[in-house]
């Protein structure tokens, strides 16, 4: 696990706030090569599924060409959702780097699915790699820069 | 509830498995209008998020021009994964109604992620309305196709 890639997921949440979305972003990595590298989109593309893991997902698979992302590690800035977890587990991806959780984004207001990534992985019975925590404070501070908008739109 | 919108999400998976898609599909309505119709796009599109509900979502997002799917009902022929569930749930989407279930997708060798829509509504303090085994004959029946087409791509 490599500080570089969280830092750029940590960039591209910060180019997605300032175009007006929530404080979400995420890295694919594959071979030590970014693949994909997004924010949430929702509100820019009127897409409610948009979450930052599902279009890099989107996006890796394009870049690839397949929809199996096995070798793959996603750097998130945030905790994944069940959806957002449930998409990484449907892809194969390896490993989940997560910062800030669900209680981070409840915090800034964000009406959270409360079922942690680590039920789902013993639940799917998926051999995920799983690190928490990782960057948190970086992470923690896209949240304190989205309530700083007193922006609303908690999806 | 109203059986011509389930004979829609089969007659829409029928022209799925016709394009060698996988046998889900799903239709959502709204004041008595289908907003959405769609089948499983994963290998079309070669989106792994492609699931039919979710494509369906996207659709219905992009028809009314809103992320808030309030007042929207989703028939889908099989109970949705907790992907499809949680983009319902974010979608704000009112009801489920659903066919097949998670064993049937697993008795067609789909390899499911097992937590039921009953468990994921509790869990998620969503006041969703759950129907199951509507239609169930006709929906299990996708799955038949699909077997009988010796289709081994089960995503």
């Amino acid at each position: 696990m490599l500080k570089k890639y969280m830092i750029e997921a940590i960039a591209v949440t910060k180019e997605g706030l300032n175009n007006g979305e929530t404080p979400f972003g995420a890295v694919i990595v594959k071979d030590d090569r970014i693949v994909a590298r997004t924010h949430n989109q929702v509100w820019s593309t009127t897409d409610i599924t948009a979450h930052a893991e599902v279009t890099a997902i989107r996006e890796a698979c394009k870049n690839l060409n397949t929809i199996d992302l096995s070798g793959c590690v996603i750097y998130s800035t945030c905790e994944p959702c069940p959806m957002c977890f449930s998409a990484i587990h449907w892809a194969n991806i390896d490993e989940i780097i997560y910062g800030a959780d669900i209680d981070d984004a409840k915090r800034a207001g964000f009406n959270e699915l409360e079922i942690s990534n680590e039920e789902l992985i013993k639940r799917s019975g998926n051999k995920l790699k799983l690190t928490r925590d990782f960057m948190k404070d970086e992470c923690s501070d896209l949240f304190d820069i989205f309530v700083a908008k007193n922006d609303k739109r908690v999806y």
